[in-house]
């Protein structure tokens, strides 16, 4: 099984590392892709190496996308190919897990529609505006999306990201 | 089930959050205590809630301790309640999961003798000194020690940490 995490320059560190981490811990190969190859760093100073563009992705070889928080989906919404992969998730109904700021990329993609969702409380009110139904909740789980709030939540966020990637490899 | 994590101003930041919101993914309740009840830091700037204080502590009360690394353990070594902890896991056979610099505390301890262990590699002349089997491995588990190296470790150290959780509640 194999993930992709989608990131950029001032992600929160947490957001990314500890999905990166969780993944692998479950024996997962991970990949980070971000505008270009090489590294980026998090808000706390963390540096992770980012192995695959953006640009270069084939969704087809994913089973999961991880949207971290942190400053960096403001700069991914921006970016075509991003918003691109993510609405090739959504097509095939292949897990997509964001949190924080990461769904302000589905806001983007237009794929919220009528889906069940949370976010960080300053996102709340573009997500309501893109057809989403919001919940102040610590994990919210709408068919293949899974959504989370801040760090705080990351237990319950990776709680349900991996029991989804369980039931999806059954 | 309930776990310790002992730490101080300047651990390593992913070294404390993994494995305290991983045990709480897991469903655990998670305690962390350090010299005096508040908040420590860590070396990236993560803020961190105590809720106990070192010499408060029964170990009664935990099965198992979590020692994260950075420069935290130079400090707590010096802490005769945080040394009287870690022998006391040793004595009951309770899991200690240490990494990083985390085993600093453990060789203070003086309950590494015959033992296999790793730690950070500039940590390893004092682990063997102390009569520890050193190994260079990702994890190493021994009886009821767990140790890893570094960060990049996480996957590995939690995953066996949460393994030996869960032979030991069955």
């Amino acid at each position: 099984m194999k993930a992709l995490i989608i990131s950029a320059d001032h992600f929160e560190d947490t957001e990314l590392l500890f999905p990166f981490y969780r993944l692998q811990e479950e024996g997962w190969e991970v990949d980070i892709a971000s505008i270009a190859k090489g590294k980026i760093n998090g808000k706390h100073g963390y540096e992770v190496s980012v192995n695959r563009a953006l640009r270069d992705i084939n969704p087809n070889e994913y089973d999961a996308l991880i949207l971290p928080g942190g400053k960096a989906p403001a700069t991914l919404r921006k970016e075509r190919a991003a918003i691109e992969i993510a609405q090739d998730f959504f097509r095939r109904n292949k897990l997509v897990a964001a949190i924080c700021h990461g769904p302000q990329i589905l806001v983007t993609a237009d794929v919220l529609t009528g889906r069940r969702a949370t976010c960080y409380r300053s996102v709340a009110e573009e997500l309501k505006e893109s057809g989403a139904l919001y919940e102040d909740s610590e994990v919210v789980v709408d068919g293949n999306l899974v959504t989370s709030r801040q760090p705080s939540d990351l237990p319950a966020f990776m709680r349900e990201v991996v029991s989804q990637l369980g039931k999806a490899s059954q």
